[in-house]
């Protein structure tokens, strides 16, 4: 009976969880030891006890355990008894002490790792009746192996093969005071989609959070979902929450881009944002209240909660150093800003594998002359616009470039649909009537004219650059311009690559390339200057799959633009699979979001196959990942060993990569 | 001078146009033959002309032309003279004539097919310039192969071989009269998605078309587009006019299924529903004026045009039959009604190879219990409307089987996102919302709730079997009771095969499976009845691709539905790439639409890896193909050395299908 309670306890709730959390198949199943039994509640010369061979919560190296006479191990986990510190064992019986010590030491020699162990005594005799490698603080953790490392007692492939990436992560962010939430009951649970914690006035609208941020209030920006248009209120605001949406939904991308604390997919929360309140089941928050979110644990708490900062002690670095020298794939950092790209930096990246230009054009100075660009009516009218906002890429570029020194960047055209920058308020609209001399009803026919029915398989990628090739040409001028302004005045060779996304055909890669090759060659004889450049292509659709070798055979290098493959290998839309993937997971259809970590079996193949046709092609050519499933322990692994050159993620998860690329 | 404006020609408009429509790769070029020159200008004993070998009109087997005396090539052409019949030659100069009778059955004889010719007489003495097999209308082309095969001058494979599926088509439909268009402007010309000719009074709603039908009224539907609610309204409407969507739209794929005219596309046209008129550029048409509508040709017209009746002239009959001996891949229909498998089987189709079992909902006593059925907030509720529904769907199934008798129909579970059949009314809504004992905000609420960004990868296919079960268990029971009726009744072993949509993992089809034969298991013990049914599975997702040979291990015969796959490869949504496709062709990144013609580098490859894992599993597994492209010529031919078993395509478009895969 016993033994089939524990077969069945493979199957409860918890250990279901458990098992998604860490990744651990449900086809392992359990096993079942079955031991003689030595009793520590035979006499007063009995006793049990749990032991650590190294402090768990900060690595000291210091036997930290607790023990009880004359009890059995659950009267120490039920908690009945108040049990004494091992220490005490050193005075009632100092020679089982020396003894226990003594093995102690010896198992941590022997699985070179800080072990977590159990022992009875049973009438003054020492039995260990387990031990295994202790759970740890991601502080503790780096502290073990650094240590462990100067002691001799492991290696350092071995002590950074034993580190989680996904505890390191924890470290990057600021976390409410653990002493302060056992305490609390949250208000509601979400998804943790981008950890940290934070505390703040709520506000509903982006723009509402800028206004508070101007003098100096902090807030947390509650929405149904976010768009584009509220980045730069995601921008200032200290964290944000939404009521739908998944792990990879737009809040949760750019909140970890940002660093930010992120919590969606809020199930119990109504936001009623015309009428300036929110719910979370039964209970009414106004805006200006003020709510903690915790994005780690995906907890919302009412009111503020205090928070200790991320600190990263010395060995953070040492670690780092080690994984650097170790790893064998490239770790870059997927960043839009010169803020974005320093931290990816002082974060070990060595350089960007992808500036989302578009990200660039949500910043309020240059959304009026993108919005304008869009509604021109014929080439004159988009050029005039085009103009305007060449002179604001080129801006971007030049500081990019400039943080950047010898570093690479791989920046990638426009590619979104056009549709993402339009106004959609009455208000907004009016003003770019205003701007393009056009009415308001135009306006307003023109923006319902660009809505599309499936827009992640519309009018976007390359295809823009296809129907509009003078949106090419400016971004290829702006690159080029600032390339050559920062090669001049740093007297370095900056050496751009420009990436194209979305292409599905040779021909249509060569049209586009032939654009931005064009372009570029005019720049350099305006400017009579000479520089080295690179264009390649993102590898996003299937059908790239099936011609990469065509399509390397043209280019300098391939990204592979993960989440696109991923949506359209499976027909899976980022933001709507939500709705049904978590019956997928309950099923045991699915038992990882394939837009965290890699599909191996499916989107891995392409991936696998892709790498093999260019590489037939080309031996040494480029291939990079810059789909945030890049930094994930388990992908970079895979990715590795299919030949990938580097991935690319968000800067801070660059030492989560580094960490997973040195252990992969 | 002239060579060089021989090669120009290659690349002026027309030649551009001639070999978009006819297939011929921008690649090959021209050439030019120099060659010395007769004069059919030297004296009154010269003359020119052209003559075809048998009527290209008629097919009748009778020399047809015409020359003139004393002129050149371009005397006829330009007809500044008018030139004499034929026969006329016999009386001048019989010799020549009979000389040039003799050459003419040479060639024709040589050739093995009717000739179009070219002589000159030069001073009495005859010359051929040309010779080529000649154009010929639909009608003639099928007279002439029957009448060459009679002869014994071809052979059945070798007519087969020379006729034109395209030309096929319009035999299929009524077709203006060219006598009176010739002479008309059109009002606007949009894309010929669907052939045929009719003329209407205009409706801009479908429900209007439904009232007006009930008077025999005969309307012209005409939208901006369509979608699923406006079924029944092109059910009774004589053809559907659409100012968006392209060849593949859904106003086209419906009215190609419903084998009724359409254009679609017609950009220079304007809806204005709510005010009751459109727009064709300045020109403005009411509701209740009557416009003419010609699929073939994708032309509009003002007022009525009188049309002739399709003629399916006895040698049709005799082709097809020959089509079928020679053929070596099957030929099945999409069809979702009784009708539709009657007309399907009335042209030649195999079985049906693809039923929707979503159409038959949108009908007006079906769509209640759907919406009650998706509305549903809990089990309960579910199940009551889907009783409701499993009476409608299972009478359905026996109608469709008791026409089918003995031949197969693979039967697709529901697919299309369930938002599709929900009301966006407030009428409908509120109609809902009685129905359903909900308040008109809730079912407003449900409705939204269930709005997607991008559908077409959203909560659809067998997902919707994943999260609610109970809906394929519906389908399941329908099915397999209608099985039972149909089977005892008719004395007939009815062998249904369930198809699953949009499958993306192992996991997923076996969940599905096993809910597919837990029911039919349970349904054939309560009835006390044996049958054999199949499950297999549709190949749209490029993962399925990549998994085929464990798919096909768990399945029982493949079906690739071609449109999907093709979205998904491209990254192409077919509803929005009309904004996108022209620039591909003017550009020449894309020479053929890849939904109307199997995009053979990127999709085709998907197909011949998927048959190649498929097999290698299984030798003799039945693959099909349900997608339009399955009808296109090219693509037939493709699919055959794919190995793929059998193609299936709307009943209309079944003897092209026939035909092509004869070719083939």
């Amino acid at each position: 009976m016993a033994v089939e309670a524990v077969f069945k306890s493979w199957q409860n709730d918890r250990a279901i969880i458990y098992r998604r959390m860490n990744d651990i198949p449900e086809e392992w199943g359990t096993a079942v030891n079955i031991q003689e039994m030595v009793f520590g509640n035979l006499n007063e010369k009995s006793g049990t006890g749990v032991a650590f061979s190294r402090d768990p919560s900060t690595g000291e190296n210091k036997i930290y355990g607790e023990f009880m006479w004359n009890a059995q191990g659950e009267d120490i986990v039920s908690g009945a008894r108040t049990p004494l510190p091992i220490e005490d064992l050193d005075k009632t019986m100092p020679k089982v002490y020396k003894e226990f010590v003594k093995y102690v030491h010896k198992l941590e020699k022997h699985y070179k790792d800080m072990q977590d162990m159990e022992f009875t005594i049973e009438n003054g005799k020492l039995f260990f009746l387990q031990t295994r490698n202790g759970k740890r603080t991601a502080m503790a953790s780096l502290n073990i192996a650094v240590d462990l490392v100067k002691e001799k007692i492991s290696t350092k492939e071995r002590v950074i093969k034993s580190l989680d990436p996904k505890l390191i992560d924890t470290l990057l962010h600021n976390q409410f005071d653990p002493k302060v939430t056992k305490n609390l009951t949250p208000l509601a649970t979400g998804l943790a989609a981008s950890p940290g914690a934070a505390s703040g006035k709520v506000v509903l609208e982006a723009d509402k959070a800028k206004e508070l941020a101007k003098n100096k209030v902090k807030t947390i920006l509650i929405r149904q979902e976010t768009s584009p248009k509220d980045i730069e209120g995601m921008q200032v605001c200290e964290a944000v929450l939404t009521a739908r949406g998944g792990m990879t939904s737009h809040a949760a991308v750019v909140a970890r881009g940002l660093g930010e604390p992120c919590v969606v997919g809020c199930s119990s929360l109504q936001v009623f944002e015309k009428d300036g309140y929110v719910m979370f089941g039964d209970k009414v928050i106004k805006e200006g209240e003020t709510i903690s979110v915790d994005g780690s644990t995906g907890n919302v708490y009412l009111g503020e909660v205090s928070s200790v900062p991320a600190t990263l002690s010395g060995n953070f670095k040492t670690i780092m150093q080690w994984c650097k020298d170790i790893k064998k794939i490239g770790v870059m950092a997927n960043a839009d800003t010169p803020s974005d790209v320093k931290t990816a930096i002082s974060f070990g990246a060595e350089g960007v594998g992808l500036v989302r230009t578009e990200h660039m054009f949500f910043k309020s100075e240059k959304i009026l002359p993108i919005r304008e660009m869009i509604v021109a009516q014929n080439l004159k009218e988009r050029q005039q616009a085009l103009k305007k906002l060449l002179l604001l890429q080129r801006k971007d570029f030049v500081d990019i470039f400039t943080v950047l020194k010898d570093l690479h960047a791989t920046i990638r055209l426009i590619d979104p649909p056009l549709h993402e920058f339009l106004p959609h308020t009455e208000e907004e609209q009016k003003i770019l009537a205003k701007a393009t001399g056009k009415t308001y009803e135009q306006i307003v026919e023109i923006v319902n004219s660009l809505a599309e029915f499936n827009p992640m398989m519309g009018h976007r990628g390359c295809r823009l650059a296809v129907t509009f090739p003078e949106i090419a040409e400016m971004q290829t001028r702006a690159i080029i311009e600032a390339a050559i302004l920062v090669s001049k005045k740093h007297k370095i060779d900056v050496c751009p690559e420009i990436m194209i996304p979305l292409t599905c055909s040779v021909k249509e890669f060569e049209f586009v390339k032939s654009i931005v090759e064009k372009t570029a060659k005019q720049v350099l004889e305006e400017k009579k200057f000479n520089l080295n450049y690179k264009i390649g292509t993102m590898i996003e659709t299937p059908r790239a799959v099936v011609i990469a070798d065509k399509l390397a055979k043209q280019s300098d290098f391939f990204s592979f633009g993960t989440n696109d493959l991923t949506q359209l290998s499976f027909g899976f839309s980022r933001d709507d699979a939500g709705k049904f993937i978590n019956e997928y997971y309950d099923k045991k259809i699915l038992e990882h979001d394939p837009f965290v970590r890699i599909d191996e079996e499916g989107v891995g193949e392409l991936i696998k196959h892709t790498v093999k046709l260019a590489r037939a092609e080309k031996p040494k050519f480029k291939i990079g990942v810059c789909g945030e499933q890049g930094s994930n322990s388990d992908s970079v692994k895979f990715l590795l060993d299919a030949g990938v050159s580097y991935v690319s993620c968000s800067p801070y998860r660059v030492p989560i990569a580094i960490l997973a690329a040195a252990i992969a």
